[in-house]
């Protein structure tokens, strides 16, 4: 009786034939066993057939969760930390069942055991603590700035920046747009599962970037779990990725590109990609010029273009079109033809952009006749570029430019690895 | 030299040492070899370097493609077929290089050897011959009535559709909601190469659609490709499955769901799904009341929540929204905070979901306090569905119901397998 009333959040002493463990109780998903954060910070799991006794010691607060212990060990290279909020800066509240905010960014890599082996934090900044899918240009903005500021610091030797995942795709393909004269490893991670979570993938998460941040590739990568097993992970280029599951913790993939690189938690890194570039000694910029005028816009079965119209008399500077199969939109055979509407688009000086709705594969119009038609009216066809990375780039490229045909070139140009000249086979639903 | 003047659409007569082909010259992907059509409807390829002599007898026009020899065999079930337009109905035109369609329906079977050794054609009827990304609700219901006829005829043992590759998985869902008391297979395939082209796949596509015409399972299924290799199909849910490349032949994918069955060309079927109906003497009717004053959003970082607002204004009944995460759009802490624009759509009588904007993976508004609040605000959460599907279903759901209770309680029916309540691991990227 007395084992069926203890809760998550309780901290515990549970007792088995030969052994003593204490606690806080953690959700599990499996029935079967106890859960429970030790001191330690490493989680353990108790078979409760084998427990003899359950003893509720006392409840769980924010102050129970170790407090940071950022002593540097001896030989370790330095990293700076970027937090910006998300579900890795987050724990369970055991009252309400669901996710609050840490009392401090230092708790996240409090609760991850290991990982000041591996790097010494020279700094943690947080320019914000928000929940990804409330960010917008501004904070990819201050997000850059920071990271030009500390890639500019000796005493750096990467950086590793936090960040929920509803948006993170988002973000890694703004900062690679935004950080110029790249020197050094920039890795955003995150967790699908709250920090102090049993299941969280924060720990292998945060390991992997410290090995990835201390690695020769001065690129934009989102690192974090390859499957769902807990043993490794992949470094994704920024503008190539996607988050493809609302839960798994393996939820970001390559699309149209291979992972860089598979990293392994004790440290070895092996290297899937022959573009990148490595380590220098140049002064980072932030190029932040951005145009927020700008929308994307999805096709579909019965769409009308009355949306095109709504963002130009709006003021709008551009759109992102998620145009069918190899960049279609309903022409003259359709209820709704788009062409109209476009035309007037570009005339009023905007630009019109399509991306593939499919994500996988690359635009042609060159095969049917409505292509050609699109391609007169003025519409920039964007290979096989996805549709997110597409949106930060025009916002990018506006921000810079006024010109039409300099800003058609600047779309079309491979500016941060955002096109794929030679898509592998194997990239579809790697 | 007379050997490299010979083009696409030549009709030619091509020797080596030991043999002698007449036939179509037709584009190969593979510079080393002749692809020629021969007048059985194969197509054969001749090693250039084995080729001793080429001789062109005219040019081919689309007359030269066979007749259609709808010739029923012995013995054989009978099916019938909708041919609504899209590549497999088209050709290569070989003086732009771009495609066209082909001049009657029939001349799809023609180019498709073996076919008729699986089935025979009772009627083939085309309502109309449009590519897929010009369709609308108006086109779905047109095939809805005309399905709905033929699978009542006795003479069918079960429809094949023919259909653009564009937006084949909208009216797959389509159907799946409009066909009511469905009592034999309803097969909805494609091709990703015109059907007179070497590397098409409308001949693997039509066999094992034709093989599954004739399964036990009364469902709408989309048939087409498994794999790059040219050997077996899968059978997929139509309110389960995506187009997620723009070129690849096996580019429908089943999202948070198995195939239903793979299915050899010769004709094996191997199920995969426990869940499915099976043929009945039921009397199937077209269901098509159909509310077209509907949309499908796209949510990200920076979007302006005057979207939902501008289809309020214009009457709009019901918006889909595609949301991060576990459900997510701006809320307090975004620069657009977008729940008092969903109240006011709500208050409006409008209808507002939320759909995953991931695709894979399933919504769930009780982790996080925001989704909550949306919930409070009005938005139905649809769990697993693709957005696409839940566009359709909006669609149709409005065109049968006023009252708001009802509408929420339809939306989260599960009423034609959109939602999969024990969703397999393996089903991620499959």
């Amino acid at each position: 009786m007395e084992k069926e009333s203890v809760k998550s959040g309780d901290i515990v002493e549970i007792k088995t034939d030969k052994e003593m463990y204490e606690g806080i109780l953690l959700e599990s998903y499996d029935n079967s066993i106890y859960l429970i954060k030790q001191e330690s910070g490493y989680n353990i799991g108790v078979e409760k057939a084998k427990v003899k006794s359950v003893k509720v010691m006392g409840k769980a607060k924010p102050s129970d969760f170790p407090e940071v212990d950022i002593k540097p060990k001896k030989g370790v290279p330095g990293i700076s930390i970027i937090s910006t909020g998300g579900t890795i800066a987050s724990r369970v509240d055991y009252k309400t069942g669901g996710v609050k905010w840490l009392m401090k960014p230092e708790q996240v890599f409090a609760l991850s055991p290991g990982l000041l082996d591996i790097i010494k934090i020279n700094k943690i900044e947080s320019p914000f603590t928000i929940a990804s899918e409330n960010m917008s240009a501004e904070n990819w903005i201050d997000i850059a700035k920071t990271a030009a500021k500390l890639l500019n610091e000796k005493e750096n030797a990467g950086i590793i920046i936090t960040h929920g995942t509803d948006t993170l795709h988002y973000t890694a393909a703004a900062l690679s747009f935004m950080l110029k004269n790249l020197n050094k490893p920039v890795i955003l991670t995150y967790a699908q599962r709250s920090t102090d979570r049993g299941s969280t993938d924060t720990v292998l998460n945060l390991k992997c970037s410290a090995h990835m941040a201390l690695s020769n590739i001065a690129e934009v990568m989102l690192v974090g779990h390859a499957s769902i097993n807990d043993n490794f992970c992949y470094a994704l280029k920024g503008t190539k990725v996607r988050k493809m599951h609302t839960s798994r913790r393996d939820t970001f993939r390559p699309i149209n590109d291979l992972p860089v690189a598979k990293i392994h938690e004790e440290g070895k890194i092996e290297i899937m990609s022959k573009e990148y570039n490595t380590r220098s000694e140049k002064k980072v910029v932030a190029d932040t010029e951005f145009e927020e005028k700008i929308a994307l816009v999805k096709y579909y079965p019965g769409a009308n273009f009355n949306i095109i119209d709504f963002y130009r008399e709006k003021g709008y500077r551009g759109i992102i079109i998620e145009a069918t199969g190899l960049g279609h939109v309903g022409t003259e055979e359709a209820k709704y033809n788009w062409i109209e509407s476009i035309v007037r688009a570009v005339k009023s000086g905007m630009t019109i952009c399509f991306a593939p709705q499919t994500f996988y594969g690359k635009l042609d119009p060159y095969v049917y006749t409505p292509g050609r038609k699109l391609m007169d009216a003025g519409v920039i066809f964007l290979n096989d570029i996805l549709p997110e990375t597409a949106y930060v780039k025009l916002g990018w490229v506006l921000g810079h430019e006024k010109n039409t045909a300099k800003i058609k070139e600047l779309m079309l140009e491979n500016i941060a690895g955002e096109f794929n000249k030679s898509i592998s086979e194997k990239s579809f639903l790697f």
